[in-house]
């Protein structure tokens, strides 16, 4: 369909004109109040829905913008409910809450669910969300609307519904292209390093709602492996040797990436982990170690920010200026990266547990992992050294120990770490505060 | 799983102890506040609902009541924040509903989507549903909670995620025993029945969530014929030949039943009919006439209640005592049942048209369909005669019509009917007026 | 497409015109050559098909007849390319004996394999057997053109293209009506008594090729027991408790049937129990016992054929004249079958284990099985009193036994049999002599 | 599986040792007598196999041989019921041949059918058959096994039993990266080259079995089009803008390639054009021309041979020199290539026509094609130029004709051309008589 599709040249002016605008109203108001039944309401949406993706991006913005004004809550009669609630009592009061819950469903919810019930409805409303979710970052009038279409796709893809399928290299080409082109952390480099993802030592896992199931909306790779590696390169590496799969002890998620744009803010991650250990463990029950390799996204800009040398002791000041180093293509420099390797790490261990605002770090802690470990020079890519100095951290879930986890960082704030990293942002705190004395 | 579970024999007295109240309590806080994370949510959600379908029927009426009294609504909260929203302006307003809306989703509802996360989880539902309705009816403190669970099924349950699938002889026998067992308008005795409903000239869809493929949710049964059957014996003679599909002219619903108690008043009758015909004129393009051969539910109730010398004339009058005959086995008195025959017919249409209350006619009716034709002696089913008075009405959807037809009824509340049952009903009113006269 | 054929009336008369032998001959002649096309030779072939689909009997044997004397082999090809290849010697024999080959595949080889290439062509060709059986019975002229066929079907039907294929209650309703209809061995009787073959202490195992996988072949019918069970209604009773299959220790096959008429004589039953084993084992690895509860189809008639009182010791022979209780209706009697039990059970061993003829016997030891034990009065079905005399047999299939049980069966022509049955057929021995003495 | 399989290393020596010999024997005769009954027989067909597998190309060779010289054909038998054949008569005739037809049958073919029971057993026999047509065209003692296996698969792979599947960008990766792999004709470039030949404008069908799903056997590529394209590269051509199918009026089949080595000399390709054409019809109703671009491939040898002065006429004997002009680059030189044009033209109808030797036509005219065009420059790949210096053909799939093309080909060794062809090759021999004179 989509293919037939003719977008209106931007060049015509993206603008809505006076009749588009007063037929687009009309469209919605009939979708919405339904006077002449469900049939005639989405033929109505179905029109809405070519229109809309027909307009270049202005036309769509204020189309959404109709919606937002026109479609939006009736305060007046909101404003007496409430009163009216406020005034109720028992049972009269059970009902006015109800009639005050109706009336906080705005009406554009109903056209969402007409989309929905178009043919690929579904998809229509994620595309809908990548709009909003862009648009309403300019223009906060459209954030209701946004917000209330997250809720409704909150609840359709709520995880109860979802699954968990491998994804092989006897998956659909279309699936396996789509899979790669949404890698956000380690990028595909051709159909060979994806071939090499599916590997007898490898582990792809696709998050799918069954109603869509040629639109993988998360998924996570996993290296099996002896031992944790040291380097994502080591996990990457096409020329490596295949491992078997019944030898390995360890499986590394080393890659955890949303394909549907439109989900945004819909959380998958702790589902897409817990569902691809148990998977992992039903198909091989030897695995002892179930542990990440992961960026640390926030470290380098962190450490642009701070004052290095109060990390370092006397003898490392005297050998070193840790911002001028970094300056350097200090990857290459054998004496550069020797130099730096203590302290980078001290101070890594320190951004990691004494700030806690790592995006990646928080991430883990709310699913029960434990920080386990940093790899030096583990991802020398570019994103990887600009990003996180080419440092990496481990996390490992460890299945007795989830829930203790979790409860002491989301409930108690605790960042939970190894002895080993602890040690290392102990001695970061110890030299600052020694230098700031 | 069922299986295995032990129901709580009723002997031992249905009701909770002090201690396993306490337990639930527990468990329903540690799912709803989550404190220990998703996965520990999930196994007491797990043992919730285990403990649940061990119960009696008075322990599920308490557990219930326990959800309903302790997981409620924050009713103070919602007093303040209804307050601050009548306080608030611009985007404070905004927040303000939007927290509003917030506090009106009871904590229940977390532990619903919970049950929905485990495995079968939403099967779950479906029977929590099941019993709510069933409580909720002696007991109101229930209803909100019933209320909250139909409103979340009937997201997840919503016509976009539905799918319309053929039944035949080649469908899974377990599937077949269910529809079978579900068939509340004409019971099906025995295989054969059932496999004469799936002939060659016979259609059988079943509306099903892609969540639980083998539990359709309704089901609509079709008969290809030439012309519209007069009475419903017609269609269920396992004797008739069978017409070549390809000739029919007719396609006949003859049957639409729900299956799952737990969506009760989840409306899917449309959507069932609308993607029959679809599917119907998608195999054969040919079929010109759609229409139904449906009971008439409330006629012989209205009829007792009526003076029905009213509606005769003097000859009729003279002959016959309306009441008196039916009392008797007048459809095999072939008298009585010819004097009988234009009185019934002329009281039916003034049932339906000027009373307009009967259920399947409203149905129909706000789908889109006209009431076409009455039939005589069309069902001699003893429900039939019970209920109908062995009558049976013709609704038909004319693709063109159906939707100036819902705007009539359901917007301007007018019966559409043809000239031919319209003109009986006026007859009625007209010796109606001059009896009264 | 079956449904439209026009079955030629018998009243015609059975046999075919001049006419029709005419124009047959000449569409047999141009699909065997042809000389237009393997497309044009596939329209005659498909024209001989729905013709001969339409013949009554006599004009099928007619047209059977034509293909066996005019598409047979080519004597005196055959006589010359015979003499041809006895005079060869080294490459040229070789060359001359692969000139022999061919020439001994009849011409009616490649009518039956144009046949085989149109759609549903492997069912007709089944059909076309299952006359062949038939009618080869009384012509034996149509006996070469039988063998062939059957060799072809050989080919394709070769075990290594077959599955066993799980039947459950969710199994099309259709292959289900197909299965019960051809259980030869047990009667099903209606769906109830299928539906309890198919519980979770019950399997049902259906051999499938996967060219026509809504045929199956051959099925056997198991049932998960706690110890081998004395008699076939315990197996079949409906009101048994069912059983936990994790519990059990003793998979029992207590059917083996085929479906497929026209696959007689093409082996299977020993694929059939050799991949149900298989399958048994993977799923319920804790089984320790596969037996079989088995009738033992010629006992009776051989029974009826011996002096039976040579069988018994002067006690016996004092108490019974076994011909005389044997033609009451002894099994209701109970003294008649408690005086006839020891007798006709050591009778029944000699029967087995000496003359060695029965065929359900010779099948089981053929496969590697051991006859295990004789139950009294396990099978009171008509049909299992009069073939059987009510005893039924237990073999057993010891995975570590089975190749050496073949080859001690089939090489050396030992029947394998416990020591109990052993000792049975013994004293029937001993009995016989001392009485012919 | 294979992953496991350890190579014997080459430099070991590739014999076999006497010791192996003798428990290949050992085996052989095991599998092959079945004493020890079919579970054995097939412990041991998978031991061979195994070993086979592990042997490098000499132990291959060596084992092949030991099959061929130790389970061929008791000679003496065979002789002995020749013999007994030809004095046979009547009934006892009959029973002659069918001992003879047996004693035929290899001892081997037995060895081949239990290997086609192990499981993957079918793809090891394509394996055995690919080793077999390499080694027996240097070792002629290995034909007839050759040739028995060719007949077992011939029998299998019988087109009755095969299927065309569809295959698309939403086909499994492993399968198109086989399928790129196999393509002979134009070499797939990269995976953007492949889906190019899977879009909506293109077709691409795989001839499969259904008990090696994986495995086609066979595809066609068919280009959907205005008219038939002059030249291949337009075929290929991705930056061409896709054409709406419903719009085409020509498909052209432009590369048919075999995938399945094993299967050499197995016809296929005119079930696959056949299908094709039927698919495409069912799905494309408005398609009016069914043709092909192919290639020519032993029109430069031919022309090597030939003294092509002979072809032309006077003015172009004085302008070129054809075979110095074919020696150098001249597709790239304007004024060369226009020089050749007519006279390469010519000799190229001359060489179809009159020769009647390329394989290509040969291929489509015996499946009911007609030769309709010569297009110049059309290929202009290396291997284009080479083969076919540069000229592509086009034949023409007339639905009405085909039986009558097949059989003026097949039956009476017309060659099937157009007018315009043919005229061309009258041209060429008119001028050879004329240069002759």
């Amino acid at each position: 369909m989509r293919r037939f599709l003719r977008r209106r040249d931007e060049a015509d002016g993206g603008e809505l004109s006076a009749r588009e605008r007063e037929t687009f109203l009309l469209q919605m108001r009939e979708s919405i109040e339904g006077r002449r039944g469900e049939a005639n309401a989405m033929v109505h949406a179905a029109g809405l829905r070519t229109a809309y993706l027909e307009l270049p991006p202005d036309g769509r913005h204020e189309f959404l913008g109709l919606n937002a004004s026109e479609l939006g809550l009736d305060r007046e009669r909101l404003a007496e409910l409430a009163r009216a609630m406020l005034d109720a009592d028992g049972d009269e009061r059970r009902v006015a809450e109800e009639a005050l819950r109706q009336a906080l469903d705005a009406p554009w919810l109903r056209l969402l669910r007409l989309f929905n019930r178009l043919p690929d409805g579904t998809r229509f409303l994620l595309e809908l969300r990548t709009d909003l979710l862009r648009l309403s970052a300019q223009d906060p009038a459209l954030l209701p609307l946004e917000r209330d279409l997250k809720r409704v796709l909150e609840a359709w893809f709520d995880t109860g519904f979802l699954e968990l399928r491998r994804v092989t290299w006897d998956s659909p080409a279309s699936l396996l292209e789509r899979l790669a082109a949404s890698e956000a952390v380690h990028t595909v480099v051709g159909w060979g390093d994806l071939k090499d993802r599916l590997d007898a030592d490898r582990r792809f896992y696709a998050c799918v709602h069954p109603h869509l199931p040629g639109d993988p909306l998360t998924f996570v790779e996993v290296a099996l492996t002896r031992g944790i590696p040291d380097t994502i390169g080591a996990v990457l590496d096409q020329e490596a040797p295949t491992v078997d799969p019944t030898g390995a002890d360890t499986a590394v998620f080393y890659s955890i990436s949303n394909v549907e744009p439109g989900l945004r803010g819909v959380p998958f991650g702790h589902f897409v982990i817990r569902k691809a250990m148990e998977e992992l463990l039903a198909e091989l029950p030897q695995l002892r170690v179930f542990a990440t390799i992961s960026p640390i996204p926030g470290f380098r800009a962190w450490l642009e920010s701070q004052d290095a040398a109060a990390y370092l002791d006397r003898q490392e000041r005297r050998e070193l200026d840790v911002h001028e180093f970094l300056a350097r293509d200090w990857a290459e420099d054998e004496r550069a990266s020797s130099l730096l390797r203590k302290p980078l790490l001290r101070m890594c261990a320190a951004y990691l547990v004494d700030e806690a605002t790592d995006a990646v770090l928080r991430f883990h802690l709310s699913n029960g992992a434990r920080l386990e470990r940093l790899s030096w020079l583990a991802d020398r890519s570019p994103r990887g050294m600009a990003q996180s100095a080419g440092v990496m951290a481990h996390y490992v879930y460890d299945p007795g120990q989830v829930e203790a986890n979790h409860e002491a960082f989301s409930g108690r704030g605790e960042i939970v770490a190894s002895d080993s990293v602890k040690r290392l942002a102990r001695e970061a705190r110890q030299k600052r505060q020694r230098h700031a004395a």
